[in-house]
């Protein structure tokens, strides 16, 4: 691998190029009409310009993304994450090309992707799954399954989809209503009444665990990170270890991952998410990602692996350097997104000139951003501009660096999620540790209901 | 400790201002007129104004400094580096102010403040000295005391100081000539005839131990720190662990700097700098520096010991929080200091207007900086304006970390050595880890000579 194409912008492609640079390969860069003053044009020792602003035309387009490749000659494509990085036909179309996708096969992809397709997959390999049915024959089977997995359960239409068909029901009363109205809108909307049920986890964290597989079989897991904090889906800050796991819940989490991978004969980097049912103690498959995530710092803080240097290795065919046992944790890291966004006003995106930027440093400090003074964040794009990443020894010494990195930050020009950090790192409730995916939805964290005037920062 | 006052500026000062808050501590920032801007003024919790530009009428003024401390009732003076750190009267009158001077007490200042008592203390605690003799009372016993300690030998005025009264003998024929021709100016400068000889160690590595020494008598050393490369005794680049040291001469170098810690009651961080005669495999006493140095980050990132913070607990009275068998050596760090100089013209200073800022980021790099966009760096104090420093598995990996990390550092309205940094990374020499402190002297590491046409970056 001599020589690699970033099909990425912002934080992601500059974070790829620094891999190349440490790994002597050089790096061809491509960028949209609206990012040629973007840090990662400038950083990369190749740059072009591959299409107008809207990302269907530059960043998304297979002819135009796949041209520069053959143009420049590269030996591989990284596709960071987003955009072409889960797409499984531009995996085919680099694998008809003979130039590297740096991620799994595009089979892997499709294995994962497609969500009927995953879960029996897990299912096949022993990965726990949320305990479900089959078809409800009857109202009175129906009751039996209900008790048999607890309520709450949720009703789904077999045909349903995208959030249509679905119903919760808590008691018996509910469960037996709400087949009978789902089956009647199911019919009506899908023309098939089949319903099944599931368990309906209410209150859950959101852990993952890294995995690095070779191109030999070898699987390694990486252990944890928690993405409990989340708002509308969004994740806004991680942390590993999770402050909610055993270690016998995090060793069986570690090894189910571990199948995971093995079962879509993995290569690469990627993440398993579970639902992690905190008060039953259980966890459950929610889906694979098959890329390098937002949130991969966390983890290279605490188990020293450079994940993106790894992802490079194992496409130029080497091998894994460390098994399992090899793999330790050491000490906390927290990584907050910082988004420009006005946190105040319903996190609006706030793009614009950064008039001025004074990044925090110092010891045990990551700054991954491709934010510098005087730079234009265009409207056009994701509203992360930068992460924050600390490493400490403890989860409170993380928290009290956390909060230090955030004081010395200062981004003037726009709007950030900085205050948001601030007023979270503060909170009772994050500092104790004990919270679930409702939590930003449940806790007015900035106390912006409180407040008639605010100034944002 | 609840409230700290830092007496310094620059980098140092930030750096202290971070331990603090991570620990919960209020700071007090003091500055000299010129410095209204700084960086540290900016994070502190409070900061005073006291003085003038001059060092001599602000940041070293006894009433100017101990007056914001009492009036803003700190538990503590942190004094960093240079400046009031090893001003042992500074140390005792904080003691009589009854305030802490966080650092070793004035008595151990004392003691490595004066050459000739930190010698023959060192020599009490078995700490190795270069070897030397007595005044040598005729030329026959010279010449056998000469051939007991092997040439090159040095020649020394016993009341000579400051480089006079020095002489170097390579030749037994030397040592007649020179014994006679130092004794007669010495004769004649100092009203002293008195010479004796010392063992010159032409070609040596710089190598110090960290020490850690709590109030309870625990003394734990951190390993050593490399600092070969320098310029004119100044050092540009330090590294960590040593490329020269074997394992065994490494022990032994820690159990000496643990012996010299112990024989001076020390309190606090503290470094015993050792010149190791690299062809002999034999390590002398240098100095020990009774304050944290501009190197501390390589220890930092080896040992995952925060020292700053350290220094702080210390002073409260707590207890080390490890053995000597917990610490443990992780990986490779070095540090480039980044200096506001032209390396082009005889790293002549170059004050003035940062138009641009740019600071590298990613995995295992670490900034401690007090320069920000639109700062303007005085002319009046040190040249150093950032440190940049890396951590990786290898030496090879920190020298390619360290070679990305500077192609992505934009400073720009003052040359920075950022050109020489890049150079020295890219020698042969350097990289082969086989250097003495004579490596800058002999080699042109930026062919300035051979270029007619040089274009500072």
């Amino acid at each position: 691998m001599k020589k690699v194409l970033i099909a990425n912008r912002g934080e992601i492609a500059v974070r790829i190029i620094r891999a190349c640079k440490e790994l002597g390969i050089e790096t061809v860069a491509v960028y949209s009409e609206a990012d040629a003053e973007a840090l990662h044009v400038k950083l990369a020792d190749e740059a072009y310009c591959i299409g107008p602003k809207l990302s269907k035309d530059s960043y998304l387009s297979f002819p135009a993304v796949l041209g520069v490749a053959q143009k420049t000659g590269v030996d591989g494509i990284h596709p960071g994450y987003g955009f072409l990085a889960e797409n499984a036909a531009f995996a085919e179309a680099c694998e008809n090309a003979g130039i590297k996708f740096i991620g799994p096969s595009s089979d892997a992809i499709k294995i994962m992707g497609i969500k009927d397709v995953a879960r029996s997959t897990m299912e096949e390999a022993g990965v726990p799954l949320v305990p479900g049915t089959g078809i409800v024959p009857d109202i009175e089977t129906g009751k039996q399954w209900a008790a048999t997995i607890g309520y709450p359960v949720i009703i789904k239409a077999t045909a349903g989809g995208g959030g249509k068909g679905i119903r919760v029901a808590r008691t018996e009363e509910d469960l037996v209503k709400g087949i009978e109205i789902t089956q009647k809108e199911a019919a009506a909307a899908f023309g098939n009444p089949g319903v099944y049920l599931e368990k309906f986890i209410e209150y859950f964290r959101h852990c993952e665990i890294q995995v690095l597989a070779d191109s030999f079989g070898n699987v390694v897991h990486l252990g944890e990170r928690d993405c409990t904090v989340q708002r509308r889906m969004q994740k806004l800050v991680e942390e590993a270890p999770s402050p909610a796991l055993s270690a016998e819940r995090r060793a069986e989490m570690g090894a189910a991952a571990v199948k995971a991978a093995q079962a879509c004969n993995y290569e690469g980097a990627g993440t398993i998410e579970f639902i992690y049912d905190y008060q039953a103690d259980k966890f459950y498959f929610m889906e694979m990602n098959t890329r390098i995530q937002v949130e991969h710092p966390v983890t290279e803080l605490i188990t020293g692996v450079d994940l993106v240097q790894q992802q490079l290795k194992i496409a130029a065919g080497e091998k894994l350097p460390f098994t399992q046992a090899d793999i330790k944790i050491n000490g906390w890291a927290i990584e907050c997104r910082i988004n420009a966004e006005n946190a105040y006003k319903n996190f609006m995106p706030s793009a614009g000139k950064v008039t001025n930027y004074i990044a925090p440093g110092g010891n045990g400090v990551r700054i991954d951003s491709a934010v510098y003074p005087g730079y234009t964040i265009p409207p056009y794009y994701d509203s992360m501009v930068a992460k924050l990443i600390v490493h400490a020894d403890t989860r409170e010494e993380a928290i009290a660096k956390m909060n230090r990195a955030l004081s010395e930050f200062f981004i003037e020009g726009v709007h950030t999620t900085i205050p948001f950090h601030e007023a979270l790192m503060n909170n009772e409730v994050f500092i104790s540790g004990d919270f679930n995916t409702k939590f930003l939805e449940e806790n007015d964290i900035l106390n912006v209901k409180g407040n008639e005037t605010i100034v944002a920062k």
